[in-house]
């Protein structure tokens, strides 16, 4: 094949580094991308069992110190799947060395840092991408396209929650619950992805926080003890051991988006009954959209310019290859994709930027995973503040 | 039959006077109350058609002037199906006489209104009711059993919408869209039902509007013209003929109550889509439950208490007839009951409460009526100054 | 009001009584039909509770001899709430009177007693109606009129089922156990509901059952003793008390309609986790449609003539007071209608097609419940012989 | 690591070929196989772009004569993913040679070939397996272990469908319309996998079909011209071009399990609005479950053992990796896996029982897929013959 080779280097190899593992793995196998996604190094501090991960997941070469890989000349693109506090030093020195990065979401844990890698980003002649992965949902991805289209009209209501419930009292104090190394709680780890989700769906901006409540319902868990095998999130638990909680269990707000819409959005750890429920339901002038990620093939769909008698919710199984984004690459219609393959997705959508072609739709950079970023902090402001918060007070 | 019988007078006879006047005439032949309701007079101050209307429900008398109806020591209880701003001047008189009130939701248009409502149901013999009539949905009623129960726990989240699209661009200026008649518009509708049966669902008090939006996309609407036969409501608004709307479409607010639990609260008449989207999630440390009145028979319930493995949402078809509150006067499981049925269960917990005996669950007062009716206050207090606002600030 | 008067006589007071009760009453007051129906004369032969029952329903006078009420001038309509063994001889008696008949389903409980009831239909200058209740739901009416405009194309594929789950072992001997009285189980109590209602949305016959199961799993229950209060039914029960049940539990078949289509019909009553699932799903070479009547107020369509990006299946709520059929005498749309609601439908169209009316949907008269009554005379065939039985042989 | 490498070859690389691929590629990545699977040989009669398929995919070798692959000493398994007509003649010669085989299923076009494979498979060291992939699917494992541990009681109703709608008028003469090649239509391709699933889930066999209806709704298709590129089954294809169709579009059958339960089967391919409806309901004397392929996630659960209020059908996502079979190896609970990761979870359980371990949960081996065959074949005999055909006819 006459395709160019990227060479990737992955940082950290817990959750996510195995999902981005995948990802650059079965994106070459399925979903032809104009470079040819080369697994060059794994990096992770602990060099236990480092050498067995890279054999599983095929990364030619490991290392334990990240800023090799910055520095390597080898080394096209830098992919971050390491706690929140280490995204902005790690990307920064990335594009400083002028390689592209891929970096988990969210941006960063603070605003500033976040404002510093989006600068970054511009100073470099790398390309740098955030993990927003629901943009790689067929089922979003088409809402996306349907909105574009002007299929449901002007925007009126938007409705945005992600709720988990896998945090109640019994769950020790793991590093998600610490504000220096995760940056807030369910807020940074979900709204973060509603944000990002209804932004894309929409195209458009929010533009005022209008009311927020941000609750921390057990505030005290149990430190873990003994020994924790793992990448570098596990190794400064251990070493940390405290037993209050900083961070939120639930973040809620009220916005206002550019378009006029009105919008409420919802994180939650403890919404007994949700495992995963990462949805949306937006109302327009013309149309109406949902979704729910438990039901990650479904789009519901109200089209009013059908007659009254006909008209309803259209639940559209987003799975056919020629007609859905993204599904060409998959299987027939009816045989579902799972969770991992919306990574998959963004993987070859950055490569198609990365190589100057148009990604399947669009995909976060910086700047605007910045713009998600500013969204956080108003939010958290409007809370502490009990006020609606203009976006504009926001830099 | 050795019951006593109960004298009704209904004035008004618009949708929610035929509604009212269906519900005393089922009550008795389906709910065995302990007192024999009788359709004494059907009052309305446009005659043309009344008579025919009257012979229709039953009623057995008529009558053009509801100070009569106040009046008369032949009527024990006085039924209000007019628009909110009659509620007080019409419940007030008829409380003062001695009579017994049920009237139609809201309370009252202004919350002055509303408290002098409560005060006078406060000194008057009569007993006085407000027709939230979701609390007699069964699945509803049931919710309200559980929670009370300890079935759900500590009450963590809730999450409650009334939907509606019926109120698009080419619908014109109705009674419902003039703040004078209307009080408000979909927040007094609909944010008051969904205020009153968290409430009664959850059994805890509203303590903090933490931020609200109130919008109307909607500015302008045509003139009603022409004749329009009909009622009260109808006469006046064919008076008044003006272009402006004067109420919102759409008010959404963040709460939280006595319990702790963090809460979202939205109300719409243009979220394409939904029809009657009625309803809420409540996430308990224990449980949780979800309702939503498109399927109104159904209550979808997660139990934490049964092992994971088998664990999620389970729906209940809420009509078993020895099980489920209300059912024991209908049809056999899985034989639906609809919307008016609610207004005749309602109708037969009122009859039970004046005879002395116990609800089937507890129905609204004027003095829990009037608790709804500062959460809608504050609400639009908190809109309109984009800032959190204690319900202790709300007389 | 001009309308002419139509006295109704109802025979029998158990669930259907009071259901058929209820229709007459409510339909004057809802549906505005061309005639006024008069509740003039309930009949049960026990005549312990009859009055209070009468006073209750609004009948004006009671009768325990059903042979009065057939020959009784002032009756124009003979109602049967009975069971089946007896339709046969009262309808026919009535008929040979030119009483007009509606008769509760099935047509009869032997296919002999059908096909002389036909006979006698056809002879009398009285109309005759079997209360096939489901085409009196909305959601079913439409799917007709949307089958009838060939909206779905050529049907391909009908599939449906009545299942329910009350009869395990714990349930005794009541008169639905015993051939005698209800001609047959599961299958003339519910498969006779599928078979009409799909013969009424196809507009098709069935021309072959292809292959059939009969079972009754439970085959002794207990005798039931003591004094049963109530009608007819229960007191036949009372006398008879034996311990085998003579009819099955379920019956299942294998079935060709007239336009081609192949089928599958089920009714259980040990079905779990079923309480009233009455429905069909039916697959056309342009769209397909589906209804459960667990939602009763939902029609799923599927229309191939839309894009495939957005194809799916629509939930449509089928309570437009404009669109729907039924729906205009109730309430505005998002409210439902209940089981009972389905009775009050049909016998406003028993009463326009009295009138010299169309109807609001076609209504069965005897010669078409006839032929469902010979389905389901083949289907017993079909599971006794083990062979496919074209409807041919049954006369 | 001191894992044994086990060799394996594939033939064939149509759909299936990418699916046992990517099957064998990831099972080693995350299921901990107590084998190393080698993607050692790729095998096809088409040399054009073998080679690259091979590289993609991670094979280290290519061939393109099968007998060459049953012959060498260096493959361990054979895995066959080729038309149906080819499975006998491969698998037999692969297990003479000792190897092990998973076959594609159904095990062979034709009844006598698979009681020829199933022999040979008794007589080989080596061991065969066919893919009914459903199998690998959580909830469809989970629903087997529901009811080997009693939790459902006896069972009482088997209802299971297999509804796809790609195939109408405009759909091309492919090879599955082909008998020769494709053996069966709908009924080897759909009901073959209801048939396995249903005897999985159950643990009972089928003892009688009660009668049967097969049927071709468009008998003649468009000839496939012009120059198909591809594998085996398109090169064959390319050459026949015949317009008749010659097999089934649809085969529904009614049938009795061991346990004394009465079922319902259907395929089907013209089931307009239905993708991969591949699904059962099985209702037994504690309990019920439902699956539904198009929601592959979600088992739905009734536990009679609950009490009335709180009863109903509870929908599991079936995704908890400490509860859930297969789980384990995947995501956190909510995150969804897909079509693909059956045919890895197949793997990995066909891995553990070549080495010896208890698979998962059991997994067909020749024996039980002739058992498969033997219902698939009575079936069609029924259909026929028009009459009930007892299993035992069959050999």
């Amino acid at each position: 094949m006459s395709k160019e080779d990227l060479n990737i280097a992955l940082i950290g190899r817990g959750f996510m580094g195995r999902m981005h593992s995948n990802a650059w793995g079965q994106v070459g196998r399925f979903c032809d991308p104009p470079l040819n996604p080369i697994l060059h190094t794994a990096c992770d501090t602990v060099e236990e069992g480092l050498s067995e991960y890279a054999a599983r997941w095929g990364w030619q070469n490991v290392c334990t110190d990240w800023s090799d890989v910055c520095a390597s000349p080898e080394i096209d693109l830098v992919d971050l799947g390491v706690p929140n506090y280490l995204h902005a030093p790690m990307a920064i020195e990335a594009l400083k060395a002028g390689k592209h990065v891929t970096c988990e979401k969210p941006l960063a844990g603070a605003l500033r840092e976040a404002r510093e890698m989006a600068e970054a980003a511009r100073a470099s002649k790398g390309k740098a991408f955030v993990w927003y992965s629901y943009r790689g949902v067929p089922a979003v991805a088409f809402a996306h396209q349907l909105v574009k289209a002007g299929t449901i009209g002007d925007i009126r209501h938007v409705r945005a929650v992600y709720l988990q419930s896998w945090a109640d009292e019994s769950v020790p104090l793991a590093w998600r619950f610490d504000k220096k190394l995760a940056g807030s709680g369910a807020h940074g780890d979900l709204n973060a992805h509603i944000i990002d989700m209804t932004r894309f769906v929409t195209g458009e901006e929010i533009t005022e926080i209008s009311g927020a409540i941000a609750e921390t319902f057990v505030k005290e868990r149990n430190k873990i003890t003994g020994n924790v095998a793992g990448g570098i999130a596990e190794g400064l638990q251990k070493a940390k051991q405290k037993g209050r909680v900083t961070v939120d269990d639930t973040v809620l707000f009220l916005a206002r988006f550019s378009g006029g819409a009105v919008a409420s959005f919802e994180a939650a750890r403890q919404a007994t009954g949700n495992l995963s429920r990462n949805g949306f339901e937006i109302n327009g002038t013309k149309g109406a959209l949902r979704f729910d990620f438990e039901r990650m093939t479904e789009l519901e769909y109200c089209d009013l310019s059908t007659e009254r008698a006909t008209r309803g919710w259209t639940t559209i199984n987003c799975s056919d290859m020629a007609a859905h984004p993204y599904m060409g690459a998959w299987w027939p219609e009816g045989h579902h994709i799972g969770y991992e393959h919306t990574f998959v997705n963004m993987a070859s959508s950055f490569l198609r930027v990365i190589a100057g072609d148009e990604p399947v739709v669009p995909v976060p950079d910086f700047e605007d995973a910045y713009k998600t970023q500013r969204v956080l902090e108003a939010a958290l402001v409007s809370a502490a503040e009990k006020r609606a918060v203009p976006l504009s007070e926001i830099k």
